[in-house]
């Protein structure tokens, strides 16, 4: 999983348990019926907001994005020359062997078509709708997550509300009305923190995932097409290094 | 009807009415002055918001567009491809037996004008009008849900403001207080469900239907001029094929 | 004036009118110092934000827009069709006595440029200026309504701050308090109300207005420019139809 | 000075003012202590939004501009038609007797250019190179400005929260709660007219005084070339012109 | 340092406090609780926004862009010219000599490859791969700020609420509500004076210090390609005085 979520929400959770602890007990601030109308209601939201297949998609698409490992642009380019000096002197069929090895299944898949002999121009359709896909996939995950940032603080407001309005229709016993003003508060405060800290954030962290991931799959097609075509190892390793930032570029020839 | 859009709303409203009743009954959240002001007084804005006939029309847009089938863009693919064959075969007039299954008004009205043996040219002009028009629709939909999103929290603010300054203008008797704040705030309440519940998620909900019934038009639209054309039956599948997303895609022939 | 204008703001006043009696009288919501610094204090603030002239036109501008009759893009379609046919039967004079029963003037106008034998190009030219300049002039008035839309509001709470500080420095006589704080707030009501109900509703309804004007005035260019140049009354059809919506395309010709 | 700026703000502030004393006396609503945080302090933040020499220039920047002439785009076309003929029929030379006149410093600065034989295309680089300047300046203005209208609020809210929290811990005599508060709601009274009456309506003034002189600006650069190219006076005539809104056109040829 | 952002936070913060001393003690706005909920809690949050590359590496952002000098555009514009004399002269190994005092590191970098005899256009792309790689950087420091004044507003509401339950779930002593109070406002306070002073002005700053050394670092890069070709020096001072405002530009020449 994305360690620096793992990190933040662990620390901003932490603080906000260790805030209440010094003042109370975590108790005053559960309360079944707000996390239900704030929690629940919010997701419920999210079904009028996005058509249900995308709805339900979504806990998926922030599994594979967020638990998945992180992606380093370069990981593969020292390979793929590799690949490409073989291809030159061995003929496509010695990356059946070679290829054996690769983990990644974007990779892998290339790799497949370029064996069985498919031509550049199909792979590179192939794995380019793959791409686009998977964008848009990620797309609309920061979409819904942006959608929840939005309605998690209204489903508060909403519950805050109805709090209200019961405390004010029962004033009869004063000593009743903190405790209840409190509780009618607790939707406000969770809302508060799933928009702020954990939705709006994960919608954020969820699009720069996206683009190393897009980044990296790009670095794999161009490399495949290369491969595909037996171009000369030393311009896979230009051409791969011009989609690398400075730091990141790879010189495997003097 | 939209699936997604009633297990939404269901779920949504259930939530807030099981939520007041933990802790008092309906009842007390129901107010028909309130609900006046908000949803009559919302609507009323809408007119001038939007010119007579744009706002007359809404509950027709709803209605066709939320309320209708879903849209599969790859539904009519293998259809097509064998409306082409046919075509190929035996000619365009083959179509009319054929096309007599067809239920989608827009695939039928299309395959009519084939069959009439009216240019190609002209059928897609006549398409694409008909899809621009939807689409108008369709974006003047969604704006005016987006603007009863906005102006339902207003109509409660100044709803509330209208029973706290009623409310603090009398204030001789104490115990009334409470209750008269509790009315006060239900308009509020009234706005905030309307706006973050039904019409910012509908409103989003409608672009997307739109967006993914017009995909499913102008997928038919290839189609028509592809028959109409007298292409062959696989450039029919690869054209319709670069319109759908990958895992959409149709392989009739090896 | 636009009809849709009419019936909801009328619909809206008289919702709130109706609310505040039901609760009390509507002399409690009227108080002469807070409609001044509300109203005329948001009318003052719009001389800071625009230049002069621009201020001083914004009462013409809405007059000519909103109480203007309505435009139908399609309305001079035949009518120009016709004269297309009466230029190419009778030569350009004739249209001096067929041009007397068009009342709207800029289709008169552009009628006496072609009259006169003015060169295409330059009645084209002209009436585009006069184009441009009508649009600068909505886009001018829209952008006033929406600041004032901004600025009602923040009136409104600077009377309310001034009612509020009053009330809080003068609080000797606990029986005045409820009643100073319920005119403090009647800014506020002024403010959300003008915002919501009147200004930037009203903005939108302009800019909707001025898209039906333009394309009006477009389309009698377009026609103009034809019947200029003697086109063929079918051609002069089919390019005005061209930007009709569909529903509204004329057919004269079988 | 902008006219309508003093109008605007003299109105606003006098309503402001008569508002106030209608209900206690101005005195109650200055408070040096919350006038040092709320102006001061906005200032001092703009040095963190801005570099230094643009937070120092900002005062130059609005006096050039708001106390400024207003610019008519069409003032100098008559002149520059006329000064078009002298160099056709006298020679670039005659306008130096002729160009005394001219009061402008960006049309004299031209003029000279022109008179000293500079090429046309240098002289052109030269005038775009501070038009260009000009805006830039103007832009930054509208920008800080803007960032003013933002922080303003805030140090108002500030202020009132370091007013609420001293109140709130000294509260043993209850008649001082009611004056601390008001003291405390100043800060966001000031914050409010700065922002509402003053920085976010200047910001839109300046841009629109801007536009105005950048317009004002490039028809003298356009005039300038064709009188430095010795162009016939109808062509330059004809070409300010085609910058000019229809209504401020001349026609000084029959 | 930036000397505008010290001035800036020293006076605003100097106002803060000074306006507290004036009513109160700067002891009564601390809260250590408050501060770790608040200050860390931003920071905590910050990490499920960013990657944790882009997260740990917002300190050296902050210091290398804000304490590192300011660049003045014009600074090497003569020095440029001069070794582009020398270039013409002695030839490009003269430069190993002259360049010994270029302290820039960007400059000196360029300088050595040119001295190297490294191709122009690989000097180029080289540099310009480290300019754009800087603004990257400069982009994520200023997103990251931004966010942070997103984040910082919403981690003192939580705070305040959370003081908010805690104080209505103990109102059995009235005397400690104000203080109780006052203390669940700090966090409020703490966010309101981070996002607005500290961290959207910053966010501000960071660009535009980011927008001036990118200006400084492409006209080293213009310069150094000028070099690097063997250009007349005069062709030099005109190419980097067409990137320069009008004010700034050099004339060496005659």
């Amino acid at each position: 999983m994305d360690i620096a979520t793992i990190i933040g929400l662990g620390s901003a959770f932490g603080l906000i348990i260790a805030s209440i602890m010094l003042g109370g007990s975590v108790g005053m601030f559960l309360d079944i019926k707000s996390v239900l109308i704030v929690v629940v209601g919010t997701f419920a939201v999210l079904f009028v907001f996005f058509p249900l297949k995308d709805a339900l998609s979504l806990g998926k698409i922030l599994m594979k994005t967020l638990f998945n490992k992180n992606y380093e642009p370069d990981e593969f380019v020292e390979q793929m020359v590799n690949f490409g000096k073989l291809v030159r002197t061995e003929g496509i069929l010695a990356l059946e062997e070679a290829g054996k090895d690769v983990k990644d299944p974007f990779f892998r898949n290339g790799l497949m078509l370029a064996i069985d002999g498919t031509e550049t121009e199909q792979i590179v359709a192939q794995l380019e709708g793959e791409i686009d896909a998977l964008e848009d996939r990620h797309k609309k995950g920061a979409d819904m997550l942006a959608a929840l940032g939005m309605v998690a603080p209204a489903m508060g407001l909403i519950g805050t509300l109805i709090g209200l309005v019961l405390m004010l229709q029962n004033m009869s016993d004063p000593s009743s009305i903190g405790p209840a003003m409190a509780v009618a508060l607790l939707t406000t405060f969770y809302g508060a923190i799933l928009a702020n800290v954990v939705f709006n954030p994960m919608a954020s962290k969820l699009r720069a995932r996206s683009a190393s991931e897009s980044l990296y799959n790009r670095i794999i097609l161009i490399g495949i097409q290369s491969i595909s075509k037996g171009d000369n190892p030393r311009i896979i390793e230009s051409r791969l290094n011009s989609l690398l930032p400075p730091a990141k570029r790879v010189k495997l020839f003097d």
